[in-house]
């Protein structure tokens, strides 16, 4: 069984709103074997609503729709949706009543133009309301199912749950979909195609969906099955064939941000962590501390951004940093392994770097960052590269950051060599 | 004029993503006199696809997709919309040539897979991005505009901007819409509501939508017009009628961020500011240096997660933590206070605070947070009790702080009482 959504409202089609009723209920329909393949945002024209409305029916056994079931004239799905059913709409006194009381309860009268919520079509089945006004709407027309749900949130979920989902559960066979969340980091998105392409011949019952984030790229198999153990099996298979062709640059399977990771995993070596940030100024740090409980392993650190301040806080030489320059190895391995001993942490990450848009020279450009790790034998180094703006290469610069101390414990011959 | 947004992607068919380029889409569009009349969402397949741009083409004059026009097997739309229009696909030299240069510059070898991104459906023109692989195409069939975008936000916006905006300026109608940004912080959604809902009797011909996000509230008034200087002159009279029913509250009226209204004040006043972050875990740093050319008024920090940092980075005597405990105004004082002393600014902030979900007592529950804010004179402080999770309680933390700095300049008689 598949499903449309389609959400109606003009405020959706403003620069400042999204439908996000669409994530919670594409979360619900997938629990009962339900695929969503079309979503739709109409605004309140019925001219357009009914478009809408007319090409769902010709791919969609299901079409859910919400919005435009209020009191008010720009409200207009009743009266839009019978008339491309060609079915009639009349007056249900029962509902007139209960919005009547609703209204009662909360010591007002109902405004004359509430009635237009009482408006059924023709062979409708009325699903009430409990939280709100207008009642949902369920139609059956020609082998499809059309559902009318009020748009606010918590109005439409409270009716979903307890008046739609039972009978669309009853309806859409036994199939479920299942997932895993494979993150990556270090690799493009058509190197990921590469290695992973000669796995999709292997495994046609799933599909894989790529996704490149700002921080690395993620891999998405999926399967549809009714059998729950078999599919767990099979996507536990590919997902380990995945990691075998992604190799370290792995770093989750089942969406774990890198923060977490690295979190876990300095939990379990009872280490600690301190960073000395210039160019991402806090970015780090506050990646690391975005995750609950990590007093137990971030000490703190230090954004030096001017110069004098990596002196003065973290001491670098001054010396240093006047003859190698702010951004530099020497810099970086300074920082990683001044902010260790200041603050007495397991390891120290020092970065400095360009992240523009100003500050670049030909010797170095925007986009250079230095990233210096540091633990008891002493500092090491590496100079990233990364392309885009601002925010792009601050966000590239805290994830490498991140993925050097992950490596540290993960491969330490490599690291440590 | 009208258009159709297309977000093409699987991934967005999910519970897991919006697609928000439709939101900057629409923005652009309407400032050019488009309006956006309908937005799809649709997956990989190419029947499903299909599907959407025949049905766009029976109701849009312009038809903006996004996404599909990666390197890999399930990126189709070049495909399918040649294939929906009758057009062959061909391969140019060129484009390969383009991308393989750019792979070049990142000293990589481009893999075989990309050279289907350099496949131009005929009499389409080819829309150059500098900042990616994937050429955005631009196709005209029957009266019709269709314009082939990447998903990646940064490419999709790059592209329009040099690309497709000029071309659509030329040809759209003269009506534009004309908009403002007020941003609010430290009033609710129905707060602010109940302060301005007079006005908008009195000006009919306008909109306003009142939008909450996790920092404050905005209002965004709009209107129609083909006179800009009148329509200008009307959201001018109402923003400064929304100016004065909002008051010191209202910290922008064009869109701009706190850090960005920060950043221009401490410019302005030749002042530098210095941050000692515990609960904001770095976020407040990561804030004030996301504004370029930050290094002009941020000196730089101390992100002081345990106690012993706050002794031996910020100068907080250990006795004090000792006896009123890390989340106190006393702490927060002498943080603003010792960050100021230590790194020279001319202002220093202390943030100190319970973030969760952990760590909360009776006395000091999940959600209190002290700010500090010290100047020459000394320092003083703000207890606040931020509603919300954790990443929710991080974002009013450094948000206040930011708004402290700004009321200190804007009103400095309060600010100093």
């Amino acid at each position: 069984m598949n499903a449309e959504i389609i959400a109606i409202g003009s405020e959706l089609l403003t620069p400042y709103r999204l439908d996000t009723n669409s994530l919670w209920l594409t979360d619900e329909l997938n629990k009962i074997g339900i695929r969503v393949i079309h979503k739709a945002v109409v605004g309140d024209s019925p001219g357009e609503m009914r478009s809408s409305f007319h090409h769902a029916l010709t791919r969609a056994d299901l079409i859910i729709a919400s919005g435009g079931l209020g009191p008010t004239d720009d409200d207009r799905t009743r009266e839009t949706v019978s008339e491309l059913l060609g079915r009639k709409l009349r007056l249900e006194e029962a509902i007139v009543r209960e919005i009547q009381e609703r209204f009662r309860r909360f010591a007002r009268t109902m405004p004359e133009i509430n009635k237009r919520q009482a408006m059924v079509p023709e062979g409708a089945t009325v699903l009430p309301n409990p939280r709100g006004t207008a009642p949902a709407l369920w139609l059956e027309e020609d082998g499809h199912i059309i559902v009318l749900l009020p748009g606010v949130p918590h109005e439409l979920k409270s009716i979903f749950e307890s008046e739609v989902r039972p009978r669309l559960a009853r309806i859409s066979g036994d199939e479920r979909l299942f997932t895993r969340d494979l993150r990556t980091t270090g690799l493009g998105e058509s190197d990921v195609e590469t290695r992973v392409r000669p796995l999709y011949q292997l495994y046609p019952d799933t599909e894989t969906t790529i996704l490149a984030s700002p921080t690395g790229t993620q891999l998405h198999p999926r399967t549809w099955s009714r059998d729950a153990s078999q599919a767990e099996k099979l996507l536990d298979e590919i997902t380990d064939r995945m990691a075998l062709a992604l190799g370290e640059h792995l770093y989750s399977t089942d969406g774990e941000a890198l923060e977490e990771v690295v979190a876990r995993i300095l939990n379990e070596n009872r280490a600690t962590v301190a960073v000395a940030e210039s160019c991402t100024g806090g970015m780090l740090a506050e990646r690391l501390t975005n995750v609950p409980g990590s007093s137990s392993y971030f000490l703190g650190g230090v954004i030096c951004y001017s110069n004098d301040l990596k002196t003065t806080l973290v001491g670098v030489p001054q010396s240093l940093i006047e003859s190698k320059g702010a951004v530099s190895s020497e810099v970086a391995l300074a920082l990683a392994d001044g902010i260790r001993k200041r603050t007495g942490a397991t390891l120290g990450v020092g970065v400095t770097g360009v992240a523009g848009p100003g500050g670049g020279t030909p010797e170095k450009p925007v986009g250079l960052v230095h990233i210096g790790l540091a633990d008891e034998h002493g500092p090491r180094e590496r100079a990233y590269r990364f392309p885009g703006d601002r925010e792009r290469i601050r966000q590239f610069a805290s994830q490498s950051a991140l993925d050097a101390v992950r490596r540290y414990y993960l491969f330490p011959a490599a690291a440590r060599a």
